[in-house]
């Protein structure tokens, strides 16, 4: 095996001939790097994740987290890494330089985030939640805050959290019953249970710094209510004193997969001695954490892209080296047996799989093109920008996060019975990516996002630019005679999807949300799709210019290899909107009229 | 949790108002039977599941089998069980009454083998793996095999295996490279290895008996030169003795589910002094294994519904008394929070997974019902049941595989972040799934044996009795004005399906088997989906009737249970064939011109 788990080629054909991110140099923000320094950053995380993260992807999963006398002990390379990750800036890449960041564009960030996450996904997060929990102290947080909490978590010796879920409000915030109670010293008293916190204790940090949603005593009921807070483990008390905050890990959970982080419950205030700080306004808790909701949802995308493409390659290069069968004309069974890549069902399944995880990465780093976009940007392009980064955040988290499943199943379908057994890394792959359509919002919530929120946000403008976007490149596909076809495909598919939402949109406003709502997540899963097709219509068009100005012949089968897969998805996953599509025109309110009662029997 | 795992109210649903199975008791065959008699066949296995296999399914789960000294350590009931299996009848609950076996109907005995698979999936292959090889002998066995052998695999005193697998041989069983010796004293001495024996050694047991696939030394070369034969691990020496027959287990695999059940490593001769006798004609063996095959790929449909099913009701269970959320019109938080199975998108989720279990398991019990005709009829109706068999074995082999996956996945899904931690066995579900579309013959194995084979042999007449029989259920169906909708549209799938039929027999004359068979794998989910739709069709018009006469409010919702979830499938799953069609109608070989060079980059 050659243990290869992303492709640099493939990266830098997105980066630069996709994205054209050496663009971002010529802007104030980012004027300080050059193409030079991204290109050094992006193989030092290679560098990293082969040496330190990989070679642990198996033992992690093997040695799960333990509570030890009120501690979680992690596998014990992670302290070392942590280290590492903020020695070498890694936690605060998208940080500016005042608070000794890098400064980095937030798409090179974010591919050092897959890099990571496609060596290892449990130890990839303990950074990225770091870095997340550090940036909403940066926006919101007071100076104080920001000069106690930032330079100890970017340099990786303080780990950082978002502590959200309590048992009996999972997706259901406004349910959340974790209170702060005011004092006159600054502080809140903080009282209440999380449960489900990533990271939420480990014995590779010195300490952990909670984002937390609570409730101030006596705020309003409901989602207006919630108030953002910093709530250390340990309290920095005197100059260089940390002392316990009360707060307590009750538990740690055994999971299916993704088994080398910690995910914790909490128990805040049992002594009635946690203290918390105010992030933000009162009650605005919420909003406030939506920025590194939306970023986390994100970064759930790349890493399930990141999780698929591992197991991609894993499935490749055995199908590379596994001789099994003949060709079917071929009946001497004497003749010597091929290398499985030959079968056609076997390149079918591969090409499924690289289809999902190329596209997948391509609209992840697209919407971290229009992120960097709307920090250069202003006025409407900002807006722009922006608008388009929200509508197509929940679709960037789902269709990779779902496709994922089906992507590292059919990656360990490719094995064999041996792709179901420990020998090879593909059935943790498997284990690890189903932590995604769960975490950071289900699939069913990202659904109601998209169509109940970001569809008609702005009186439907973020639809509408969408719509201009995929038009645009349907024009630049149709100057190509071979692209033309499948342009014209994604012009009849996005046509659908506008018949589609026409049709929701006027159930709503005749029957009222939960019709109009009832199937929000195949609206969903329709929409990624063409999405997705989109970002291989954009790729096919690239590549194609490429080899008519002629290249390399190693560029060359690269570039062929990219106009295989567009056509692979648009004759195998476009013709998926069909039935979707049937199915969101037909009237038939069947979930909504089946009966609790009608289940039993 | 209240534990079910199967629905005695749907079994009997299906085994009488669908089909019929009472008439097998006035069959010459079954005449002994009577409804009653099947009832408490039925209820015992209910019992026996309930009481031993199910309390054991997460102890086996985590103490999966172990090789210690050459010998394979399994869980400590399973010695017991097999005892039990034995006493009860239930390994030889399909054999003929003058081997001691009950001379059940197919249909019964599979009924009991889905219920111990739903409790307990890896506990309820050893008797099913023993009943097969039993079956093998007895069909093809002389007196002495069967006198030898039988008496102690039907009691559970004996393990039976098939053992067909070699590591450089896998879906290419022409490739097997065990060899026979043949000697003078009416045994032949085994060489080789073999490789993911289910059950191959264990604990449990006195001794192993392998029905094994080897070449003669000098056969022909490829399928063609293949045999069967007993291979036991211990073999009977003098009267009373059983002497080690040098088979030794080289290795247990360590696996991402099912681990409950020993899948081994084997090395036959080491010594030279391992004896293998000859079931059937030399040369044969694979026409006489393609028996235990044929029965075990069904088998495996059966368990890949078990497994969806005991997930499915585990995810109802926790619907029904998870609080989150509250209705979406429902804008006051202090409003108490609903049951997560009132929202719709809840609703949907659970639709589907019985959509998928009660219409696999309804498709298995027809295929078990068309075996058990062939059995009870003869001339062209025996024909026409055998013929019907083999064209759905494939299909009930592979859709309750594949779908099970993602059934199992949206159990889990329905957990949240719970259905993700080892707290509720449905993350155990998700990992037992996994191996079905893999043994017995892999999915892209499954997809060629359909188009390439079933399809076309005796002139197409198994596909055309096919959509004889689907066409009986339409026009049943068009009967009930409520029905007639959903008969159309099956109607008009199953007429894409005539179209996509001839398409590619047309492409095979053009363009050869490469082509031809290049998509088989789609073609048999499409052909799936419009099986399954049948047998929802005919479900719902017993439902219908049942209505129609009138019934108690139990039952009553019950049956508008089933119509409910034959609407969810046809208008959620049956669509789903349009995008199928449209890709199988499409000439673009994709795949095939895809080269291996392209994959690389």
């Amino acid at each position: 095996m050659s243990g290869k788990f992303v492709s640099e080629k493939n990266l830098n054909f997105l980066l630069y001939e996709i994205f054209d991110v050496e663009s971002l140099t010529r802007t104030d923000r980012y004027g300080q790097h050059t193409k030079k320094m991204f290109n050094m950053v992006v193989k030092a995380a290679t560098q990293l994740a082969k040496d330190r993260l990989y070679p642990i992807l198996d033992e992690m999963d093997k040695h799960p987290p333990e509570l030890v006398a009120g501690r979680v002990k992690v596998h014990g390379d992670v302290r070392e890494l942590m280290k590492e990750y903020g020695e070498g800036g890694w936690i605060g890449s998208g940080f500016p330089e005042e608070h000794d960041g890098e400064g980095l564009p937030i798409i090179i960030a974010n591919v050092c985030r897959f890099i990571f996450a496609a060596a290892n996904y449990s130890a990839s997060v303990f950074p990225e939640l770091t870095a997340g929990a550090a940036e909403l102290i940066l926006t919101f947080g007071s100076r104080e805050l920001v000069d106690t909490y930032l330079p100890p978590m970017l340099a990786g010796q303080w780990q950082g959290t978002m502590a959200l879920t309590e048992p009996q409000a999972g997706s259901s915030l406004s349910d959340i019953a974790t209170t702060a109670f005011p004092t006159d010293q600054g502080y809140y008293r903080i009282k209440g249970q999380k449960t489900f916190i990533s990271a939420g204790d480990h014995d590779g940090v010195d300490n952990v710094v909670h984002l937390m949603l609570a409730k101030i005593e006596g705020a309003p009921q409901g989602a207006r209510g919630i108030s953002l807070f910093v709530v250390p483990k340990l309290r920095p008390d005197t100059k260089d004193t940390l002392v316990s905050n009360d707060v307590t890990v009750a538990g740690v959970y055994h999971k299916l997969g993704y088994r080398g982080a910690p995910i914790t419950e909490l128990s805040m205030g049992e002594n009635n001695d946690c203290r918390g700080f105010l992030v933000g306004e009162a009650n605005r808790g919420l909003s406030c954490m939506f920025q590194m909701m939306n970023e986390a949802r994100l970064g759930v995308g790349l890493g399930a892209t990141a999780i698929a493409t591992a197991a991609y390659y894993a499935a490749l290069d055995y199908a590379m080296e596994r001789p099994q069968g003949r060709p079917l004309a071929q009946k001497d069974p004497s003749t010597p047996q091929i290398p499985i890549i030959e079968h056609t069902d076997v390149k079918r399944m591969l090409l499924f799989q690289r289809a999902v995880v190329e596209g997948s990465l391509s609209l992840c780093l697209q919407c971290c093109l229009y992120a960097d976009r709307a920090k250069v940007t202003s006025g409407e392009e900002k807006e722009r920008n922006t608008l388009l980064l929200d509508l197509l955040t929940p679709i960037a988290k789902t269709y990779p996060s779902e496709m994922g499943i089906l992507s590292t199943s059919q990656a360990l379908q490719c094995f064999g019975g041996y792709g179901y057994c420990e020998d090879f890394p593909v059935e943790q792959y498997f284990r690890d990516a189903r932590i995604h359509p769960i975490h950071e919002g289900t699939t069913g919530m990202q659904g109601m996002d998209l169509l109940g929120r970001k569809m008609v946000m702005n009186n439907g403008r973020a639809a509408m630019l969408f719509m201009e976007e995929v038009t645009r490149s349907i024009a630049a596909g149709k100057k190509f005679p071979d692209i033309a076809p499948y342009a014209d495909l994604l012009a009849q598919a996005l046509e659908q999807l506008r018949k589609v939402t026409g049709h929701l949109f006027a159930l709503a406003g005749e029957k009222g949300p939960e019709v109009f709502l009832a199937d929000a997540t195949l609206f969903l899963e329709m929409t990624g799709i063409v999405a997705i097709a989109w970002q291989w219509l954009i790729q096919a068009v690239a590549a194609h210019e490429a080899l008519e100005k002629g290249c390399k012949q190693k560029d060359e089968r690269f570039y062929q290899g990219k106009i295989f897969t567009f056509r692979y998805f648009f004759r195998y996953e476009l013709p998926k909107t069909l039935g979707l599509c049937q199915r969101l025109m037909d009237n038939d309110p069947v979930t909504m009229e089946m009966t609790t009662d009608s289940f039993k029997d």
